[in-house]
Formats: structure tokens, sequence, C-alpha cells
């Protein structure tokens, strides 16, 4: 019922990921075509368009509901209701993505509004960045950029501002960053009208719903264990306090407790635990958490 | 103490997916070898041989039990008992395969009565397709194929009778099918007078718990959910039927709720589960199930 | 706060892959960086080095903490405190490495007893080998060998001692193993001076929990059913009695049983624990096991 | 000496292989850096620019030469001077790429002159497109396209102008060639001031003849064959006439005959050479051709 | 004009590679097609199917010309005209291939007249072998094969009838070879009455031409070689009298000699013409020879 | 009839590409293999050894000719002869291997002199590294590496002896080079007594004219070309001095030239050659050149 648009390229990989671990898998006849579907009554059909373009065809009703990052949000100030931010990237886990300006090494700025007027940038965001310097009243050349933006300076172009996830591919190329235009993730967003219908509406929140509940689950284990009733506070004062864990009473007295933990506090919160009191701790992988 | 024989080729690589995930893992010196081992004292040695030629081996207790596809059992009337139907095919998640009778597109019949006497049909399987005909009264000449089946229309042969899993590959060759001969997927059979030893019988019954346990864990998920005294019956109702879920009391009041689903319900379930009141929903993955 | 150091060539993959189910990952900035980190704050850095010269420095101090073979602590002699054995290989899962002495075989001789005097051996241990000799008493040539040392035989030397897992490259060389001079494991070794400072002293022990829980996960399962009161006794005298395993009452009567068996044992427990009366068994994974 | 500039992205590939095969062969550090060199005093270094962007820079004279496409020459209207047209293709060899106009196979239309007023077109030449309709006195809505341009009819736009090699791909997603609004190949241009200064100029001519000599030496081989002095006159009328061939005397009578020949004629070139009478014909690869 | 048949499964990459080498390039949709085409005018299409069914259908007219194996006409006993023998095989560079009669090691025939009446046979060649044994007066069992023939001994069958190449995988299986019953290359084959027609047969002659030309080639190489008057004779008695060398004379005096050379003498003859007075020797490579 | 003994390791690929080059190509049963054979009457049998151990093994006549670096001929002082040395390395392509003398970019050493008595200094070349600063008169403390030598500066060692092509490993590691203590490439070695039996010399000669032969061809080919009487002398004053050019009359006049150049002065010599006069010039690649 619900036309889903996604974005072709470097979002791709990881945006077909996240779908089937929301039980939602993208099938299509091979991994070029454009338009594909999905084994779920509540969509009709999706497609694999670009990013730049996503914001504009749901605004326009193309679409009801799409992914794409906030930054092409921004850039074509498209009129969309944001269903959910999905903290997910190009490499997987997020190390957040931004939108920087960023000069050669040597250049003297160390911040936007020390850039001179008349200084020229590439970017493939050409109003945000004109925005940008309005707002700051530095009259800049802004240029086009159709990509391999960071191999234009400082031969063809003084300055560039460009999306970046760690830094490392601009500091490949000589270039340090003097400023975050805006930082930016992957959104869920929904066309107007389409959220206005009670029934495409209930079927985004059924959609947001499964999406979150797959991305909650990457980095996060459930930890099971058992410990002794006198040793039940001083354990259950060592779980980190996102959310009650599960206490079950054993036939044998004792309790069992179950919490879900983040997969990188399992390093610190295992000896804790331990050292509290509780004994056979194990941890098991997680496919979907929903609160 | 079992001596098993399993199809080498098309089905190989998924059949020893599914010995491995029921624990019954296939040793060999490497992946060419035809004879191999299991770590398992109900199990004396492992064949690879081919499909065609497994029902007659283990009807001739060459072998006690062995896994071959129906559509064989079918072709060579072998006399084994089956033990178990495996829903599973070479491409890992079952279409179903089906043995087919296909046509030129643009050929007039579109069922098998409305075969012509004479017509000239390429297959695998000789007997099958002569029965069919047979008792159809329309006498064809049925010719074996050694392979490559599809690419023999309309040069050689009128139509020919197949196996099939999606039928994309008749389609790619420009025909259509116009009758299923049969369905088939694989079996897991034994020699009869085998299983009319009790010491094999029970090493059989074992071997299929087993088979039958991993096969089932596939494709199904655990889901655990925490829910109020006060929603547990709106909750209990929304959980599919196929088994009643386990239900155990928190200490600090309400249910802990478990249940097995099928993966591709949990698309649904999960939004259902949350508005009639359940929370802290986790989905776990499974390796076996034995009900 | 710990400066570890872990080897480099060919336990290298399993180490990392250990220390990663660990939550002790090791990020590089490329897979041959000799150096790295972990996100972690009881581990100040970690390096990449040949496990021969790890026992030394250790001993030396030049590191807090390492990995290494047992084979490398005995050849040099080090003096450094083994927190805890390891049981991986570089095959992943241990046939149990060995240092053996093996020679051609049509050499007459069956164990190192038998070696005459003035026996060249080639080996990478070099006093190990002269040790061992020395014990037994037989004046013998040993050379030092660069790598490739079953290459030698019987041209360049008469007999070699080496390392194997399985003997298959050593038969495949034509060479018959004649006496094991020592089995060995890679070993989590302590500089002694580190280990005497409390601080560093719990930092150690967090990791080796850390270790052995990952490394006591493999192999092995949870297992979880359901069974009538009346047959829970049955059941439970089924279930290996490593641990005692996990009951809680259900609601509906009966109990829920859980317990942690190994991988290879449950081809034949799931039909013992069926049998016994056990029903809705299911097997799932799990990533760490701390008792 | 010179400052060049090659296209990044679906040209790269074989632009870098004809450098190669040129004598010019791209150093990079890496395949993903964005400037090189070229072991070759004439040029002082190589960029890897986005092809969309090469005519204005090599205007500009931010370049002294580079390597293009023509349709993107024609997009930006830049005033360069074109050294010489290069018969290849992103595939290799070339079924000479064409900007088409195409509309879904249901469309009414047969040519760009049936195009009805109003009709959205999504492409990536924008200027072209809409001097193009201008040209035709048709008004039409020009959509810039950021790529995947055959995905988004019908739904988003009624057509598209976009670069096709085979048309394969646009009849794989339903739509039908109905104008060729220009054939394309990759143009070697250069700057007008640089062309102008002697110096520059020389080197232009010996890269035209390094890149243009391998150019034409693909899909040439040389034939070599002895003919009796009877036979000659014959035999050399079998020969193409494109050049003529190279006779010379041989010691025991008779001539060696040696000329350059089409690849592809050569199937059919032998045995009419053997037939006039040709023995010993010898086929040889050939690497580069100045005529 | 001509349809050709080529072997599709274990001979098809080296075919494809042959045709190839002899200008006759094979072009399909992709490489799982069962028909495609060479831009050639002779060559009307081409298609591939298996090696066993091809004698009969170029017996029967679906085809002018085919390359299988000389096995499979010997099994079919099909009346084709050989127009070549082909000497290649599926590993490339040919041992010959042979149809052979194997038992397990220790069985105690040593020749095909010691097999005991009554023995099993496993085979895919059914007549050859049934024919082979009535002419030596032994009534054997001759079961058909579908294939993975060696793993039947000695569970099975007694013995077998396979093609080799080099006896390797039998001896891997525990097997030795006790009788050749053919030996068996590739051969091109035509259609009788085809071969009747002169057009046909010219074309036919033209393919034959190329396809040995190729064949040829594979293997030699040119050498070229410059020598003074005085040694030439030397040189000259030197050089391998396949055919007589091309001398010319040189501007300088001396003269230049050029003669095809296999090339796994080169090595021995380098040395050898430099003895005898050779200098500026040269090696080529060759891609088609036709004498 | 020569034992040979070749590197294993890191010059293995490339010594066993220069062998199949010079026609000598080794064969083993697989690519892991310590010994194999060369179809070729002069030599007897191939070991793989490593390299550290080759010079000891020559000298001993264990074998009677050997590839080696001559950094272990000097490392273990071998008594050995040199028939010639190669120019390749690693990479296929010399930068040249040097054994070097390397500090940390802040070391304040600029030369071997600098480097502080006391100094610890690791490497794999242990006699060399003594012998040169034994010379200089510097007591240092030179420690066996075992490989990985370059990660263990400055936490372990304050500088290391190792071997590099360009440097850049190192340089990556924060080290600079300060002193080159001997260049080395692979050298061609014989045993002194097998040198003087007149049989082995002789084939040791064949073989040395087979492998330079082949070393000599890489990077040259073949230019043919042809001119005009009142244009030869012009031509060939352009043409490269290093062996005078052969030339021949053509039937229509002019003269046919050919001669042998380095492959990477073609890209300029091509148009020398055309400025000059010279037309119908080719390239043609070269396998071996024996002067």
């Amino acid at each position: 019922m619900l036309r889903l648009v996604i974005p072709k390229g470097s979002l791709e990989e990881q945006t077909l990921r996240l779908l089937e671990a929301a039980d939602l898998t993208v099938r299509r006849g091979s991994s070029r075509d454009y338009h594909g579907s999905i084994d779920d009554e509540r969509i009709e059909r999706v497609s694999l368009l670009r990013p730049q373009e996503i914001p504009t065809y749901v605004q326009d009703g193309l679409f009801d509901v799409g992914i794409t990052g906030q930054d092409w949000i921004a850039e074509t100030d498209a009129d969309v209701e944001v269903l959910a931010s999905l903290s997910y990237a190009k490499s997987g886990t997020g190390h957040g993505t931004r939108v920087v300006l960023a000069v050669p090494n040597e250049h003297p700025a160390s911040s936007a509004k020390e850039i001179p007027p008349g200084t020229r940038i590439s970017t493939e965001f050409l109003h945000l960045t004109e925005r940008y310097f309005e707002a700051l009243g530095i009259p800049v050349r802004v240029v086009w950029s159709f990509g391999a933006t960071e191999a234009k300076v400082p031969e063809i172009v003084d300055a560039i501002v460009d999306i970046t996830e760690t830094g490392s591919s601009l500091r490949a190329h000589g270039m340090k960053i003097i400023e975050t235009l805006m930082t930016s993730e992957p959104a869920l967003v929904a066309n107007r009208d389409a959220a206005g219908s009670p029934a495409k509406r209930a079927a985004m929140e059924d959609i947001t719903t499964l999406v979150l509940g797959a991305l909650r689950a990457e980095g996060r284990v459930l930890i099971k264990l058992n410990v002794a009733e006198a040793e039940l506070r001083k354990v259950l004062e060592v779980v980190p306090s996102m959310k009650a864990p599960t206490v079950s009473p054993l036939s044998e007295g004792g309790y069992a407790v179950e919490t879900v933990v983040e997969k990188r506090a399992v390093n610190t919160l295992i000896p804790q635990l331990k050292a509290a009191g509780a004994s056979d701790i194990l941890e098991l992988p997680i496919a979907k958490i929903v609160p």
C-alpha cells in the first residue's frame, strides 16, 4: 500500500541490510535493478533512486515513504515529515556523517568566518553552502561539483564543502576540516498527505517500529545470569539503568536475571557482575528489540 | 552403524549444510571426495553419489539410509521406506521443486492432454514420462536427455519434461509450463530390512529428530516479551497458535512470555504485540527446534 | 594501562578473532600494521610481533601481557607468569599442537631413544631440541632452520623437530612422528613485576575473564526445554552434570529448564531429552560464558 | 611540461589501459588517487576528474590537454581544440556511444518531433536537451538527473535523454530509443593558448601519435607469408589494399611478404591466401602502428 | 551457413578457447546460454549441447558440423565424417584421453581377459563396454552410471569403464587401470549430406584450416637470428628439420634466418645456435600457422 | 644432471616466473610443494628452500646451482661461484634492494658513524651487522630478529638493519634510512667443485644463457620500420646505438629496418623515427634475446 524509495549508491548496501534485519527484505531480479518488492502487505513497491532526488520525490507524492540523508533534505529544502532518524552510515557503524568545510592544510583560516571574500568553493551541496555563507555575510563563489570534490584543491578551487565520515579521505588529500555545517544521518521520511491518511499512517508506524527494532538490536546483546537472593540487589545496582531488568525466581532458590546491554559495555560489565556475585553469566545475540 | 548416502551435485551444498545444522557434520579429506564420515556413533560411513542412483542402492541394501529427491524415487520405482520429507531445495529455501511438461511459448497446447500424438519429448525422467502419457493414452516419443534439456527445443525435440524450482530458466529459454507431473522435495529414505531391525530403527529415528529439528529452526525465531497481568490475555490472543507459549511469572509482577514464531510473520506480529500491551520485545535466533 | 603483545603470523587470525569475541576488538589502520589499539580503558596499546620473541619481551617488561605459544616459552626459558592456557590453534579448533620428532618413513628408529649419535636434526626449536637430547644422553647435531623444515629430509638432515597440528603435512612429506617433545597451546602470559601491581593485576584478571568467557562459549550452546513436573527428575538426570541447570516454574504448571551443553553432544542429547519427556526443546547460540 | 586530465568513472579503466598501451602508463599510489604521474618528460602531471567538468577546466587553462567525451564538450559548450577523436568506449570496443531520447515502449511517439509539449524529460545533459527542443520548437520541461536516469520512467518523468552504448540497458527498462541527439566518442582536447605555444604543440603531437598508434594496433595483426614468384601477383591481389605489403626476395627463390591486416578479417583472409598459393603464413600480435 | 554444435561441460572451456584462437570467437549473452553466434559468414549458428548427444545429432542432420569426443562417436556408432582429429583435452594440453577398464588395486585381474564372468561393471559407455566384452567372450553385467563412476568400487560394482586423462583420479580412489579400450581426443565431424554439398564442403575446409592453424601454433614460436656467411651452414644444420628456414641476405653481409620451432625445444636449441655462430637470436610468439 | 635450489618466500613468485620465461618451467604437484622438476635434461631436480640457508647448502655441495640474494651470501660468508647477478626483485622490476640501517625519524644520527655505542639493533643479518660496526669501531648490541623488524622501534630496540626495496615500509613505520650497508640482487651461484666439472660447467652456462636471455628481453621490444633510401641514414642516426640494426632491401625500393630497443624508450623514439622519415613502424613483443 505504501510506495517506498531508498537510496541507490553509497548507502545502498547498508540500507538493504537494515531492511532485511527488519524482516522487510527487498527482492530484486538482479542487484542492478532499480525496482523491487517486499513480501509485506503494507508495502506496494520499492524503488532505488539517487539520494539527492529522494526528498523532492517524497514531497511531491511520487512516493509515500523514503530513506535519504538529512543533508539532502536540507539541500533541497523539501517539505516532508521525518518519521525517524536512523543511526547508520555507509560503513555500517556510525561515526556520524558531517557536511564540513575543508581547506588545504597550509590555508591560514581555522574557521568558516576566516574564509576571505571571493574564495572559490567546490561542493555537491550548492544551496546549503550558499545559504551558509550568506548567513555569515561572506561573498564566496560556489561551484557545482560532480564528484571527486576532494581532488580539486588547490589547483581548481580554494576550499570544498563535502560529506565525511571519519575525515580520513580529506586528510589523505592534504586538507583540514575547519567547520561543520551540519551533522547528518539517514532519515525515514514521509509525504505529508500520505501521513495524514489513517491507514497509511498506521502502516508507516509499523514500518518505523520494525526498522528501529532492528537498528536498536545492532550493538546490543542479552545478558542472562543467576544470582542468590542475598546478592540480588548488588547485582541489580551494577546493571546499566536503561531499562529495568527481567527478574524471575528459580525453583532451587535464587533468581534468574535477564537484561539487554550495549555490546561495547560488556567488556567492563561482565567482570563487575562477577564481582557482585553473579554466576552462570551468558551473553546471547539479539535480532530485534522493541521497547 | 548406519550406512548413509547423500546426493552429489545440485543438492550437495544444501544437504551438507543441513546435516551440519543437525550436528551431523560430514568430514571429508577434500570437497571432491565421494566418501566421508560423521563423528557420531550411529553413523558408520557416508557416501555422496548421484541422486538418480540412490533409490535403487537403498532398496538393494547397499546403504541403510539415504537422502534423494522424490522425483528419482518415482522414476526408479524403488521400494524404500520414507522416514521424512525434507522441505529444502538447491537454492536453500523452498519454492517447491516440480517435474513439469514444457513447450515453446508459441506451441498451441495448454495442457498435457492437448499434446499431439507423435510428439518428441526430451527428458531425464524416462519412465515417469512414459507412464504419464500411457495413462493419458497419447503415444509420444520419449528421448533420453543427458542434461541441458531446455536447450533442445524446438530444433531437436518438440517438448521437454524437466525439473524446475521457479520456472525462470524455462521462461528464459522461451518455454511455457503446461503441466505439473509431480511435485518433489528431498526425502530421508530407509532400506526396508534395516528399518525392521530395532537397533537400526532407533538410530534412524534419532537422525530424523535431529534433521527435522534443524530444518524446523530455519525460518523461525524466538520472541521474548514482558507483559502486565491485566494484558496477558490480550497478548496471548495475538500470538500465533501453533504451540502454547511459555509463560513465567516475574519477581516484580507481570509475566515473561516466550514463543517460537515464523521469521516471515515477525514483520506483522511485532506491531500487533506492541499494540496489545507487550513491552521489551526481543527476537533471538534459534539453531534447533524439537517439539 | 596494560601494554599487550599478540602473535603475528600463523596464530594471528585466530587470536584477533578470539579478542573480538571477547569484546576486545583490535583496531588497526590496515591488516599489515604492527601496532593497534583496543577501545578499552584497561589496555593502553597492542602490538603484533613474532611469537618467538614475545616471551622474552614480556619477561623484560617491554609489555605487561602477551599471547604466545607454550612452545616458545619453553624454547626461550622466559620467566613469565602464565595467566591462562588458551585452547585454540591456527585452524581454530584444537587438535592440540605438538612439538614432535619426525624421521623419514623408512628410518629404522621408532622413538627418540633409538636416534643414533651424530644424527643431524633441523629445527626452529634449537634449545628445546638440544636440551631434550642432552637429557637422553645422545649427542646429535642440531641445525637451525629458518622454516620449511619438513622439506630438508633426507637430502639435508636426517630428522626434524617441528610443530604440527594433525601431522598431515609431515605425512605428506613422507615422514613419521616418533616422539612428542611437548604439547603446546597458546597462553596468556604476564610480566612478573606488572602482575605484582594491584591495579594491573585487576586489569589482567578482567582480561582473562573475558577471553576465557569467549573461548568457553565456542562449541557450546544453550538448550531450553519445557517439562511436566512428573518428568522433571528424569529430564534432569539426562542433562550433562557440568553445571546445575536453571529451573523455573511456568504459569501453566510444569517447568522451564535451561542448560549450557557441548555443541558436539547435542546430537545424542536431544533424542535422550525427548525420550525422557522434554518438549519444546530449543537450541540457541551463545557469545560468552562466565561461570 | 603538459598538464593532462583524464576522466574518473566509467571511462577510467579503458583510458588507463589505452595510455599504458601508448607507453604513457599512469602511476598512482593507489587506484583511488586523483593525481598521478607519467614517466615521460613531456607530461608534467596527470589528474583524474569527472568528465563533466573536464571541458571547462581545459578551456580555462587549468589543464593543457584532456580526454573527455564529445557529449560533455557539447553540453558545456567549451571552447577547446580537438586534437583527435578516440574510437574506444567504456566496454573497450566501440559500438559508438550515443546521446539518445528514449520513451516507454508504449509511448506513441516514434521521433523527437512527435514529443508533445509539456513533456517532462530527465537527463544529465540539461543544456544539450534544452537546445535540441528549442531548435525543434517544442516547449518541454527538462529535469536534472543525478544518475539512474533510466529508472525514472514512467513514474517520475515521461522521457529521458541519456547516453547509451548498445541500448540494452534502456530496453531492459522497457524503453525504446526514438532519436539520436548526437554520437559521441572520447576526444583528446587541448587548451587553445597552450596549443599555440610551439613547444607544447610539439609535445601534444607526440602524445597524439602515441595514443593513436596504440589505438590503431588494436584489432590488427601482422601477416607474414612466403610465395613463389609465379603466384606472387595472385597473392598480392588477395591482400587488403589499405597499404602496399612489404615484399623481399628469398635466397631460395620466391618472396617473403609482410602486411598488416584487420584481426577480424583474418579468418577469411588466411584461407584465401592459401588458395592463392601462399605458404608458411604466420600471424603475429602488434602493439603499436605508426604509419 | 553451417550449423555448428560444440560440447557443453568438461571440454567447454578449452573448445571456446580454441575457437577464439582460430578467430571464430563464440558470442553468447551469458556463459550459461546454450546458443550463440560467431561473427563469420560461414557459420549460421552455434549450439552447446552434451557431448554424448552430439554424434547422433550431426548424423541426423540437426547440425552440419560438430566437435565431440571420439569416445562418444564410438559409443553411439554414429555415421559421421571425421574432418580432423583435434589434439586437445579438458586440461588444455594433451596427455591423450583414454577409455579404460579399472579395478580396485587388490583385484587379481591384470588385463580385461582375466575379468571373471558375472563381474558387475559401472560405466557411462554402455554399448562400448558391452561390445568389448562380447568380443572377448566374457559375459559381464554392465550397469549404467550417471556420473561419479569411480566412487562405486568396491561397494556397488566390481569394476568400472571410465574416461581418464592422467589416471590420477582413479589412483586417488584406490584403483588400477588394467586395460585401455580406446584412446580418444576431440574430433571435428560433419554430417555426410552436408559434406557432399560443394558450398558447405568449402566452408568446412576453411573452418578446419583455421582451427588446425590455431592448434598448430600452440607450443610453437618463431626464431629469428643473424649469421655470418661462413657459419650459415653450421647454423642451418642445428635448426630442426621440420621445414626449411627462411634465409634472406643482409645489407651488411651475412644472412637473416627465420624459422618456426617447438617452444619446448627452445631451451636446448638456443644454446646450440649460439655455439654454432648465430647472433641476435630472437623468439617471438605466434598466433597461427598455416603451412 | 644439475641439482638446483631456489628461494621459497618473498622472491618465490618472481623466480618461478623468470624460470618460466627462460623455458625452464618448474613443475610441482601443488604450489606448496618444496620439490619439483624441470622438463630439461640438464636439470635433475629443483628444491625450494629458505634463501637464508641456500648459500651454505650450495657451498656444501648439497646442490650444484642455486638462486639466492647477495645479502645472504654476504651474511653467511659462503664460498660459492657467482655465475650471474640477476636484476629482478620481489616486485618484479628492480628498484635495487638494499640492506640499510634505519632509525626513528627523530633520532639525531644521520649516518652509521653517528650511532652511539651501546645502541640496540634488531636485524635478520646478524653477522653482516656485527662486522659492519666492528669495522667502524662502534660497540653495539645486535639482537636477532625473527621478522617484523620494522615494528620494534623504538619500544624494543633503537635501530634496525633491514632489507628494503623502496624504503616505503620503513617510512610508513616512522623511520629514516641513514646508511646503506650493501646493495643486493638475486644471484645465480654454483658449487665450486661442480663448476670445475666440464659437463656440469657446460650445463651451467646453458642455464645462464637462458635465464639472462629471458631477463634481457624484459623491457625490450622489436621495432620494425620501412624507410626510403634518401632518409635511411637519418633514421639510422636516431636508432639507439646499442647494436647495429638489421637492414634489408625491399622489392619496391627502400629498406626494411629491424632493431631491438628498450620498451621505456619507445614513447620518445617513435615520434623521432617518424620525424626522420620512417614509415610503417611496428612494435613487437620479444620473449628472449641472446646476443
